[in-house]
């Protein structure tokens, strides 16, 4: 029955590994369980272990299971990777359909405000990932720009209304928001800096019903920028250059 | 050092088993693990071994742990007694302090209004267990009321102003809410219906902060109403009197 689609999410796009199993959207939602780990252990040590521990405490197995929903990103290069993986090996495994949702998407809809929504996520090298939400009406935070990665100034410059913003780029801009933005900035808790799992399995539901799923062999997060391993290839440091020239120049001889 | 202070916290008032690991309170809080099951078992079966799930998935033990945290209810009677007897255990055991925390101040303490707040918790027999809270600027919902057990139409009708509504009540009596109280009446997410353990956990801070502990040998839940079992006590069934007064008759014979 499509009204009671049980649905496994995941997200490890930041620090904090969280795991839910939910039903319905968000206007019928129950939270059947979740869990979130955030003590700084890799989630590849943890997620697939704790994944199968919350199936098991609430006497499921995967085969209760109706769709499996995973955080797409931005985030951490590894950490989007290791959900990703774990989420296509589990479709794969129980022959489950893939859903992807952005994990902006689900901090935003942490937020209900009548003020625009800017969540942002610590993108590391002095920027941040983000993506701007309105509310309308009782409905959730929907998009109203396409996700971008930018220098927290840059970004906060171009907020010119009263905004909400949401994410761990909150806290770890603090003063730049405070500077240029001042009392036109309300911030989330800390509660909310984190994309939810629950939040990502509500999300989900919608393209659950709308069979919006993913390809389960060519699925990929959404990194918004190049990973260092790929800049690397593009421009190779310099040393790289000499050894592999000398390298050739060997084999040549 | 007091400002890293990590407490452990269990609610077991509703039908939602929920346990947090937690640093800080509302205005600096992390959330080190959370675990939150909602799936029918009973909580005498999940609850310590969640705890010690959670503290071993996060590479921690007891001993790393400054206090422990109970939701005091109100709520199910075999619920409320569960968790105060688990975290008395542990803090018998361990030699770390009880916290106690309303399980409605922990529900209201979720939402931020300008509004009045009432946290309504579903009671059976007919009625809701509730409070009265208020923000005040950036601050968590304090409460304005005492704790009350309540019809829920009764309650309805005592409130005159726009109000949000939190908690397991809202749905259970949704009719209630919608038929008395109209457009006044604002109804938070699901996603909110339950005491969180993490909340509990930034609220029990503040106490601990203030050294306002509990006595591991003599704390009780707030249990606002008595359980079936004491009203029988106070007034037995007429089978049970005819029973017990034939028994002395012989006893004396």
């Amino acid at each position: 029955m499509k009204h009671d689609a049980l649905i496994l999410s995941c997200d490890t796009a930041t620090s904090n590994c969280s795991i839910a199993l939910t039903t319905g959207g968000f206007d019928n939602c129950q939270v059947v369980a979740s869990v979130s780990l955030n003590s700084g252990i890799t989630h590849s040590r943890r997620l697939l272990g704790s994944i199968d521990w919350l199936l098991h405490e609430s006497s499921l197995t995967l085969d209760d299971v109706s769709a499996i929903a995973v955080g797409l990103g931005p985030g951490s290069f590894t950490g989007l990777r290791i959900s990703m993986a774990t989420a296509k090996g589990l479709c794969q495994g129980s022959d489950k359909p893939l859903i992807g949702v952005s994990s902006l998407d689900a901090i935003a809809a942490s937020v209900a405000s009548e003020k625009l929504i800017c969540a942002v996520l610590d993108a590391r090298k002095k920027e941040v990932y983000g993506c701007f939400y309105r509310c309308s009406g009782k409905d959730v935070a929907r998009r109203c720009s396409e996700p971008f990665v930018l220098q927290p100034e840059a970004l906060a410059q171009q907020i010119l209304e009263p905004v909400v913003l949401v994410g761990d780029g909150v806290d770890a801009y603090a003063a730049v928001w405070t500077d240029v933005l001042g009392n036109k900035c309300e911030k989330a808790t800390n509660r909310q800096k984190f994309p939810a799992a629950d939040i990502i399995g509500f999300l989900a539901a919608e393209k659950y019903y709308n069979n919006d799923f993913l390809p389960v062999d060519s699925a990929v997060p959404a990194y918004l920028r190049a990973s260092d391993a790929e800049l690397s290839l593009v421009r190779p440091p310099k040393e790289f250059q000499v050894v592999t020239e000398a390298k050739t120049k060997n084999n040549n001889d």
